[in-house]
């Protein structure tokens, strides 16, 4: 379940190099290179932890002998106060480590958590919360993974694992003369058969002819809850459909009583705040390797 | 005031590699290769804009026969409804490129609009709204770009560009059995000249202790707005003086109001909503190259 | 149709380093630098063209003033001695490109060539010649356009892009008691939603199982031809079937006869033949820039 | 006699992202997380064995603590049935390698098999079999490999390590008024030391020209067999000869005994088969770490 | 006091593919793979050492089994025929890594021991020895630390880490009527707070004019000995004073003397000797692994 | 005769990224952006120059609307106070590439420089200077190129294009009980044909069994010059040979006269002094785009 380990290698190090520059001017000028000790890494408010690994990783890269004790897992809900994991060893490289562990845990952390919120606030109905393609850029394997540990779905990866006819397809396509039975021919004819065909539709009249044409799912845009209903009843499980645009908090829980099967939700990446997550040295330390 | 054109440029190459995967199968499956088209990219929210060149980068990575017009500047404020820019030429390479040039846009947007509010805040006291090292990872130099289009200043841009002193360090270094004074002499011994030394002081007695060991700078932790004033009151602008910690639109003006010079804000960047903001084909298009 | 611009520059650099090394001693010994001249590029055999683009980004890549004038696009079919692009310019240039350029285009033309062959065989049937994810390592966007170039069509990019529960899968989850029902359930439950599901299966009954067992998909792996037309026939269109496993031109047309929707050929990329193509300089040059 | 370390690391890194894509979707959709097995690694055809380290590294960089067990080493005579490692360790890592492993062992093995045909085919001759820059685009140090590994001799490594006087570069100098004997004069003055100089030759006459003028090696393009007899019986050992062009299994055997001394033959990598290997899981399987 | 570790393996990666190329031909011919041998690493001229964790790196990136022991550390005075470390393992590995590891030594070696020339020259005075951002492009991070071995302290980074306002800044401010003063002025209200202001004078009036708008520090550019003296005199330790300018080891007494904080020395990194330092095998060697 | 174009933009790109870090904090505080202006880059002392390609292409990667107009070539010799080049446009963009353009064409117009005192020292002599693999790791391109600009000759350009057998390979295989002979012979047989061999000698003796042994060059170790009389006396033009070791400017040329032919030369790369070029950037400006 987790990201390649490569690509999180290529992250980590990447964002190392970013904040780290020349060098910790700081912790060069003032710590003791052979001082020793030991730091607790703590939540500071209540979520759901995600980012262990990336967290573990970077300490790792800066230097192989740190000690790096996981306490709790991934998908843990943390209170304010707990303790998550531990690192022992050199005082200076865990300094040089902190925020860099912090960017990522507390980013990780806060998608994990606000996913979190939308998969309870449907507990009991059969939709799939998903995430959407807003991401960060250069972050996508990571966050994705973040919102699979928040108990939410992933959509399609990037351009190349799903067939989505959007808005902007539809426009280009439709000035051609093309109805939407063409254009789901067309996709199916051209496009890799082991993708399902989904197509975006504004109305009931559209989600049936989209459905009448031979889609395999159908993307209700910003449609109303009364609206969803109404294609649900229409539709009778014949393909699978899909709520977006505009979805929060407020408004999910009557978007999945209407029956509808996946709900994506662009701010679980996009707008998501950080989890407040702290790092603490402990003293006293010993003076020596 | 741009960051490095070859570092945005490998950031973007690295977020369409991302996004694109083997490749956009429902637009390969869809569109006539050489159809033509113009597309708008508009705002859906008010704030402030930031990332038009990356934006426009995105584009012409994808295809350098693109023609992208910016209509207005980063720092525009923007009014929803309002066209920010128009892409014309291949429909198929606009689609390819638009989730990418939004993921940017709508980012850097967001800390720009958030940052925004934040100077607003506090117009008319001397005191700058700082950003902080809590930026997303990969994306520093964008992010503290955007801070500055939003009217803020940029704290230090890595560990090797500023002595800030934690209570991590002094953690430390107390351990030793060094004071005050004995850590900032160590600092002013050891560390580049061109830096000045910050330090993190919690109370009004160690803020003046700080100030008479030499300090350039101190960091108020978490103070109440009260401490702050005293804080001020005698210092007497020997130091620059800054607060960070928990800040927020609610509090950030009896602060600025307090008199100190800084004021760092860690969601501006850790936490900034994206602003929306979407992109539109117009039809028709014309059929050929 | 093309593969994403910014991924050929990155292949097309790597395989210039890779053949340039400290430089090219030859012709640096030899040829006058400000030495221009004309050079064809020359089919030498029958077959597919394809990586015209890859081709002309060698030697711009080279030298940005090199003019490549493309004869035929990709798609064409070849025949001895048909000339398919010529070069002007700087003759070490063209010369420090000629094997760089003629290894990208012999390899994905003798793909393309390969593949027509393969969709020749079985004109006039309704199945679908796929390659696989047997490519060579680093080329696979490359080689997945080069089949498209000869009328193939794509099976999954990569990992990432197809539920495909294969034999190995199998032997992992049925060791836990699990039958081809619970599988084809835990894959619908946690798999995304735009994906099909595709099952390996090596007898009727086991197919059967399959399409009853909800799948979209079944691979028939190493069957007979008789085998697959019992499948068909009692499969009736229900879902997609796939003949793979040791096709080969001598079998190729039996196996679409027999009905199947998609017949996936690993030798179309992991052992195909390069075209041959070559490239001469004509003679005489121009002394000046 | 294996490739660099770092190089290969990077080589698989990239193979690993190019097939891992977002992740393997119906490896983490199926099995356990912690499930725990044993692979082997098994040829399905004759031939020679190439690629173990790439194979191991595959494996590695996707889990440190995979297990691989060599049976045999790079060079062994491989039968239809043999296992030639095993791995053991975590399922679902065992799962996402094994395309990527495979791809290298099949491509390499086939080239390293292809050789020791040529190889075997002129064994009790003095000539040598040698390879050419007709290589996959970022694989050449392996591929180069693999001909060693298969008994054949490295051509030049890249354009900087050998002076090779081609066809174009004749035309090119020709046209200018150049003799041989300039030529070869020319690069004697301008080129590394350290490089014997080679020159490609058409006739009988041309071959004598060159040899008089200096050259260390003479390279015969497209001679008969016939031809080839009479350049060496005339030359008598002054040089070096090539042959080269058109060499296949069939008409190898003559030019060895013609009495060249090394016989370049680009179809060992630009048209090689990929042996057939194969991993398969053993059943049953511990259910934890 | 080490530079970042990720960023070391990255350099050192580049630097051994740069001269391993194609592989080692001359030991991958000569020497038998199995070969075990131990070398030693030993100075042939006095000076001071820097670089040995570089250079062990160059091995184990080689060869991981390589057996590195650093019988002294940097920073360590060495006199001809001192043996600084000594390598056991692979005997091909080890002469593979030879020249690299060397490469680096000598270079970083001959840096520090520059350094320490300049460093011991002003023993007694309170002057620190800076380097400059006249480094080799790509090896800024380990010339700047060898400058530190040395007992020299760095200059700002790069471009991002200190306020620097040189002869060109000035030019072109002065040309839109602006006086120190106003330029000061505008440093205070743009740059980040974290960054003294450092401003290049030519004169003592310039130097006087700067101090009292403001600056933190000033540069005097290739002033005599006799202006120092004066400007010191003058400024009377309001800022701190740094020379800078065609400083030699034969002028850089005086200067101290003169009473100047920072002195400046471009050609400690841009014109430094490499220090000799070898490696030889020693014989016999165990045949075996 | 310039280094691959593409790898050239990427030791630059990395370049500007050391050097820019987050941004020119000086520029980007004072210049008003949009200010025009011209700059001119002038010799500050005599040599060579060699590296105004890469200069160029700094700029052009900071700012493809910059104006670089070169006035002089590499290998034209310069006199202090000479403009060499001059860039016009952004005046921002060109201070922040001032001293990246400037550290690349100090080192390289050094070597040229060194290397053309080294060359003018044996005028009228046949031997060749050569350079060694004592070069800046990452560089070695470009200074080899610098090296040929200064009218040098490139030795190897890595340990893949050149059998050279030093003392600690003979070591190794001595101690196996090998004669030089056998060694000689044992190259021979595992070598890439296209390379010559040569070998490391120390005495007359040894030289001699070199020779008779069938190499192609001896390399003489620090030989005294009538060491190295007698050699050449002795072999008598069979082998080339190279002087080696402590080559200096004042012994270069009796070695030159005794006869060699190659005399390979460590300190043209090593410890060659930076030649003192600047940029000044002229006014007045106009203040617009």
């Amino acid at each position: 379940m987790q990201p390649l380990r490569a690509q999180i290698e290529s992250i980590v190090a990447n964002a190392l190099a970013e904040d780290l520059g020349g060098g910790d001017v700081t912790t060069e000028a003032l710590i003791p290179p052979a001082l020793q000790g030991k730091a607790s890494i703590m939540a500071k408010a209540s979520g759901v932890l995600a980012g262990m690994e990336v967290m573990r990783m970077v300490f790792q890269k800066l230097d192989p002998s740190l000690r790096v004790n996981l306490l709790v897992q991934d998908g843990a809900r943390l209170k304010p106060g707990e303790v998550v994991a531990t690192i022992e060893g050199n005082v200076s490289n865990i300094l040089k480590g902190e925020r860099v562990a912090l960017n990522f845990l507390q980013r990780l952390s806060g998608i994990a958590s606000e996913t979190a919120r939308y998969v309870e606030a449907i507990s009991g109905y059969a939709a799939r919360i998903l995430d959407t393609r807003k991401t960060t850029p250069g972050l996508r394997a990571l966050e994705k993974y973040a919102v699979r540990v928040g108990g939410g779905h992933n959509h399609r990866y990037n351009l190349s694992d799903g067939i989505l006819i959007k808005d902007n397809h539809l426009a280009g396509l439709r000035s051609q003369g093309l109805s939407l039975k063409d254009i789901v021919l067309r996709a199916q004819q051209s496009a890799p058969h082991s993708l399902k065909i989904e197509i975006e539709v504004s109305t009931l009249a559209e989600a049936l002819e989209a459905v009448d044409a031979g889609t395999d799912i159908i993307l209700l845009d910003n449609m109303s809850v009364e609206e969803m209903r109404a294609v649900v009843a229409k539709v009778k499980g014949r393909v699978l459909i899909e709520a977006s645009g505009g979805i929060t908090l407020d408004n999910v829980q009557p978007i999945a009583e209407a029956g509808v099967n996946l709900i994506s939700v662009g701010r679980l990446t996009h707008s998501a705040k950080a989890l407040d997550i702290g790092l603490e040295l402990e003293s006293p330390f010993s003076a020596t390797t």
